[in-house]
């Protein structure tokens, strides 16, 4: 075909995928730039209509008028758990099984050091080499405090390496996504391996959550963290998030143990006694005001499932792949996102040696994307706004730019 | 002299402070109660008048239409630092010596057991008795992560056991105000002795804040952290703050090594190389909405120095003294907190075995305070905008209630 037949039909499927969409609706949810394409969810989701007027009011009447009696008669005491059980009907978790608070590297962390604990004879944290930087930082941290070794293995021979290796492995500690690639791994069967050989799985979600149904509970996931300043779009440094499997609760020997986890958090107690259930995941007094713009936020995920969410961002990914086959590959350019639809997550990643100077380019041409050092660039798909009409126009301005 | 009388005279003195007060006009950078009078700072600082407005621009237009970018061009990735600044001139700290992020409980975590690493070869971590909740917690969880023992002696025994036993102590761990009390430690003479037996000190300035002049740079402080959310008004849970010491900064080593922290973080590097100076007390992602809304709060301090807030604190705690002995005293009620002006902080403490039920009953009549099992009341006389004629209605209400 031309180009421009290619194009037209291109634009013809990308119009109808659109019109079938049942989930369009979704979009009015947001605050999006009119004329331009945003797709850096993979760092910063965009604004939600209805955060502003409860946020305004949480500031005026919640801190401003009902001052300390907001902790109770407001909710704010109670917010990690009915924000994490918000979060948890995104992640597969029945309730009482997430909690929200911290940073996601100090969930990382205190989730870590708990997960080992619960192996105390087993000497090997394995992780894959394509560990996010947090993750490695604090798994480097961790074994060092713990005295434990840190092995990483390529993401493909983690299964091998668990039958191999894993009865000195205390914990798996991996990325539903790969930053980088986009590229969603196999969450259950990894899970299942690890389980095989005696491992407790942690699981970071970061570029996952919102986007891809991941199943904590139905693949008996140990313990998760992820962040929700992404496709959760609960705002700049948004508070992150930690799941604990059931059976694991109880169990729990945190490395954090902050007073609002406390068994009974107003006795002031001497002694440090954890709370039962997820109650023991909260650490310190939380950041209300930013958890309660994520508490907001995710209401525009309401009246939808997860599996509807993923289904509409599979469709979204298998577009671009099909406008980079048209367009992309024919001028040499890869796409580094696997084909299948189950390895695909939230973003798709595109390879290129000029990747910097074209993400620049794309901006001043209203295609709002990141890169990663050395040649990736980032296209973050919402499957709560993007369409497929913005998909291609992604894709037609990469090529444009290339040229 | 007759009840009348003393309550007379106790009323002049009271007009007399205020008509002579050359901070009044403070008073009205916050939202307060129009009729009651609000002595909960020490929980929960109240609304400053700023805040709401700087909170809806940071939410619609950086976040919602800045979006990604904003953490340049709207200064969120400086805010750590800048915040830090802020509250360094509330605590003797030179700028580049403060970082904000973060709970108080992680950062407690993070700096005691940097501040132990310093100290490789000793074993013992020092703390007094009366530890808060959440500071003892930590010190517990630290030393079983670095197998060091934690010795807790009296507050007025420290100086003597730093003399006897200082040499195998890494670090003294202390409130520079105790929750309870309201006694400011000598954070001055304490630092002396612990340096002279080679200890790094690390205070909890949670208490005192925004309310004393700590001078941390000029007693040559080690390290120090502290809450936002009282005195300093940065809203329920707002970041807390770190402080280290300028000789300190190029040998912190944190065992929350987040990617915020590193020298090069945007570059994605396998392997923790931590920033120079204060940056690398950051941790992860930081909380933007909540700390923005701190930043803006530090306005309520503009164009006054933290001595004279001290001062204006000591005038208000006096008069509570004076107040008390004429009115509380005969009632057999005692005030908890020391009598010396030096050892004066934020908030008066006042005994009495039916506390719970007599804080119930102030409520009710307009004067909000909180109490601290099992028979203390807290009245947190915020220097900022409390009045002596408020003192005096609460320790006259106090005086009523118990009769």
């Amino acid at each position: 075909m031309q180009d421009t037949q290619v194009a037209g039909a291109l634009a013809t499927t990308a119009a109808e995928l659109d019109a079938q969409d049942e989930l369009a609706f979704l979009r009015r949810r947001f605050h999006l730039p009119d004329e331009e394409v945003y797709c850096e969810s993979t760092c910063l989701g965009p604004l939600p209509v209805n955060v502003p007027q409860e946020m305004a009011r949480t500031v005026a009447q919640e801190w401003g008028r009902g001052l300390l009696s907001s902790w109770w008669e407001a909710g704010w005491w109670d917010a990690p758990r009915r924000v994490g059980d918000k979060v948890g009907r995104l992640v597969g978790a029945a309730p009482g099984r997430t909690v929200v608070g911290d940073s996601t590297t100090v969930q990382l962390f205190n989730a870590l050091v708990a997960a080992a604990r619960l192996r105390p004879e087993r000497r090997t944290l394995l992780a894959p080499t394509t560990q996010f930087t947090t993750v490695r930082y604090i798994t480097d941290s961790v074994a060092r405090l713990l005295g434990l070794r840190v092995r990483r293995v390529a993401p493909a021979e983690l299964s091998a390496a668990l039958g191999a290796e894993g009865d000195d492995v205390a914990v798996l500690v991996h990325e539903a996504v790969d930053f980088r690639t986009g590229e969603a791994h196999d969450l259950a069967g990894l899970t299942r391996a690890a389980h095989a050989a005696g491992v407790v799985c942690l699981w970071d979600l970061s570029h996952g959550a919102g986007v891809l149904p991941v199943g904590l509970d139905v693949h008996d996931v140990d313990f998760a963290v992820g962040c929700t300043y992404k496709y959760l779009c609960g705002g700049p440094g948004a508070p992150a998030f930690l799941y604990v499997n059931a059976r694991h609760q109880d169990a729990v020997d945190q490395p954090l143990p902050g007073w609002t986890g406390h068994a009974e958090p107003f006795a002031m107690r001497d002694v440090y006694h954890p709370a039962e259930g997820i109650d023991r995941g909260r650490i310190g007094t939380p950041s209300i005001l930013s958890m309660i713009a994520l508490e907001h936020a995710l209401d525009a995920y309401e009246g939808v499932t997860i599996e509807q969410i993923g289904a509409r961002g599979r469709s979204l990914t298998g577009f671009f792949l099909t406008c980079a086959d048209e367009l992309l590959t024919p001028q040499g350019v890869g796409v580094a996102t696997p084909r299948e639809p189950q390895s695909r997550a939230g973003h798709m990643a595109v390879r290129h040696p000029d990747a910097e100077d074209i993400i620049g380019r794309l901006r001043k041409r209203g295609v709002y994307a990141d890169r990663r050092p050395p040649d990736l660039m980032r296209f973050g798909l919402h499957p709560l706004f993007c369409t497929h009409r913005e998909v291609l126009r992604v894709v037609t301005e990469i090529t444009e730019v290339i040229a």
